[in-house]
C-alpha cells in the first residue's frame, strides 16, 4: 500500500517539487507533505485533485521521525543542511542536489542504466544532475555494445535547470533579449556544470578514466535541455547498429531531430541525428534532448525510491 | 574617390542589406543605390543621414551597366537568376548567398584569412556563410601555429541567420515559445548548413580533406552565432600559446566567455573559453561568437569589396 510509505517533497515551490507532486499523484503515492523554505511555507500546492499546504522545512520538522522518504530538489546547501536531519529521522533521502552524488557510499543513480547499485544505499541516493541523466540513457547502452573511449558534447541548457526564478525571469522578458550563457560558477577554466557532468557521468558508467569535455550552455528556452554529441568506441559501431541498440534502449525514443518541445512533458529521452562522425573513423554523433524537469529530475527521483523501495509502481498504485 | 564607384546593394529590405547600407555609409561610400524584390520595391530604406528608395531588382536593371559594384545579400536562387545579369552589365558581384560559393573561379573570401585569393576573381566573389566567417578567423591562426588535425563544432545560431522573417517571428513570439531547432534543409543525414561549413572552410583553410564535423543548431536569439568548437592540432598548442595566437589575431577580441549579446554591433569575432580538450592530449576547446550580420556577412563582404577594389577604406572616404 502506498499509504503506507510517509513521503516528504522539499523544494516544493520551485521548478521541480510540482512536477515531483504532480508525478508522485499519477503514480498513486497519496501520504504526501509538501515542504519548502519559509519564504514559501503556507502557499498551497496542487496534489492531484486535491491541494497541500506547504510547510517550512526545518532541521526539526524533517527530522521528527513521521518521513519515511523525502525527495530533497533544493540547492546544494540546503541539502547539506537538511538531509542529515531527515536521514536521522529515518527517511530514506533522494537528493536531487550536487550535495552527496560523488560521495563514497551515496549511490549515483539512472534506474535504466545502474538501478542494481540504489540497493547499496545509506540512507541517501542522489539524483543525477539532469545534463548527466539524458546523457547516460543514451550512452550506456553504446557503452555495452561498443565500449565508450571518448566523449565530447556541447549542451542546450534551458531556463528550468536553473531553477523557477530563472523560469519567471525568461517568461518575464521580451524574446529578442534571449541570449547564450554560460551562467554556472566556475572553477579555473571549466563550469561548475561541465566538471559535475564529467565526474557524475564518469561514476555511473563506472569508467572514472573516461576522457570527456564538455561545453555547457544556457539557451532561452523554459524547459528541455538538448545535446550535441560526438563519441568514439572502442569497437566500431555503425550507425544502422547504433539506431538499433538505442531503438531496444529503455527510456530512448528515437527521433530524426529531436527539440524540446518535442521532449516537455514526456517520459523519454529523446535521440536523434545518429550519424557517422565526419571528423573521426569510429565516432558517431548524436543529439539527445530530454523533459529536465522530468526524467531530467523528478521523475528519475521517483524511479528510484521505487526502486529503493523494491516497489513496482503498479504496486504502488493499489 | 568613393563617388566614382557606383554601387548596388540587391536585397537591401532583408536581414543583412540594411547593415550593409548602414556600413557603406559609414565607411563614405556614396553612391549607392538599394534594390529588392517586387514586394518591397517602392519603400525607403536609411542610408547614413538620408534615405534610398528602393528599386525593384530585375535582370533589366542590374544589367544595365551603369553598376560597377554590386552585394547581393538574397538566396541562392535569386543569385543564381540576378548575380550574372550584373557581371554581364559589368559590375563586380560580391554575393553572399551559397550559388557560387563552391564553384572553380570564383574566391571565397575572408579578408583577413585568405585576402590574396580576392585578386583571382572572374567578377564574382563569395562571401562565406556567416557560421563559416567567424569560424576560420578564429582557426587559420592556430593553424598556422600548429596545423589542424580535426575539427568539431556545436552552433548556436541565431533567428538573424534565417532571414528578416525569421527575425519577425522570433520577435513576436512569447519568449516562453522559444525552442532549440535544425531548421535547414537535409540532404542525407546531414543539414545543408553542416554540409557548407564544412566544405566552405576546407576551401578557405585550402585544406580539402580536413575532418570536419559540425551539429548546425538555431536556437532563440534574435542577432550574434555562437560556436562551441574543438580542434586538434598536428604540433602540441598550449592554452598559453593559443592565447596569445589569438590575441594577436586580426578581427579576433579574446573574452574569457564570450556571448552573442556582446558581439551584437560589434565588428570583432569574440573567442573565448580557450582551454585544453579534456577529452584529448592533443586537442584544444575554444567558443567563438560574432555579430552574424555585420562580420558574418555584410562588413565581410565589404571589406572583399575593398580589396577587390585595391582601396584601402581610408581612401574611399575622401
Amino acid at each position: 500500500m502506498s499509504s503506507s510509505v510517509r513521503i516528504g517533497v522539499v523544494g516544493a515551490t520551485g521548478a521541480v517539487g510540482p512536477v515531483t507532486l504532480a508525478l508522485l499523484a499519477q503514480r498513486g503515492w497519496d501520504d504526501v507533505r509538501a515542504f519548502a523554505s519559509a519564504r514559501t511555507s503556507g502557499t498551497r500546492v496542487p496534489f492531484g485533485s486535491r491541494e497541500l499546504v506547504v510547510e517550512e522545512a526545518t532541521p526539526d520538522v524533517l527530522g521528527a521521525g513521521d518521513l519515511d522518504l523525502c525527495f530533497f530538489s533544493v540547492g546544494t546547501g540546503a541539502s547539506r543542511e537538511l538531509v542529515p536531519h531527515a536521514l536521522a529521522g529515518g527517511a530514506t533521502s533522494i537528493d536531487k542536489s550536487a550535495a552527496f552524488r560523488l560521495s563514497d557510499g551515496v549511490p549515483l543513480v539512472v534506474p535504466e542504466v545502474n538501478g542494481a547499485r540504489a540497493a547499496e544505499h545509506e540512507g541517501i541516493i542522489a539524483n543525477p544532475n539532469c545534463s548527466t541523466i539524458q546523457l547516460v540513457c543514451a550512452l550506456q547502452p553504446l557503452h555495452q555494445a561498443a565500449g565508450l573511449r571518448r566523449v565530447r558534447l556541447a549542451t542546450y541548457q534551458s531556463a528550468s535547470g536553473a531553477g523557477a526564478l530563472s523560469m519567471d525571469r525568461l517568461r518575464a522578458q521580451a524574446s529578442e533579449d534571449g541570449n547564450v550563457t554560460m551562467d554556472w560558477d566556475f572553477v579555473g577554466d571549466e563550469s561548475e556544470e561541465e566538471s559535475k557532468l564529467r565526474a557524475e557521468t564518469r561514476k555511473i558508467l563506472e569508467l572514472p578514466e573516461l576522457p570527456f569535455s564538455a561545453t555547457c550552455v544556457r539557451v532561452p528556452v523554459l524547459v528541455g535541455h538538448a545535446q550535441a554529441v560526438w563519441i568514439e568506441t572502442e569497437e566500431p559501431l555503425s550507425v544502422a547498429d547504433a539506431h538499433k541498440i538505442l531503438a531496444a534502449a529503455p527510456s530512448v525514443r528515437l527521433l530524426d531531430r529531436p527539440t524540446p518541445k518535442d521532449a516537455v512533458g514526456g517520459d523519454d529521452v529523446l535521440v536523434g541525428r545518429i550519424r557517422k562522425d565526419s571528423a573521426h573513423p569510429s565516432g558517431l554523433a548524436l543529439f539527445v534532448v530530454c523533459d529536465n524537469l522530468r526524467k531530467g529530475a523528478a521523475l528519475n527521483a521517483i524511479q528510484i525510491a521505487e526502486l529503493a523501495l523494491a516497489r513496482e509502481p503498479e504496486a504502488a498504485r493499489t
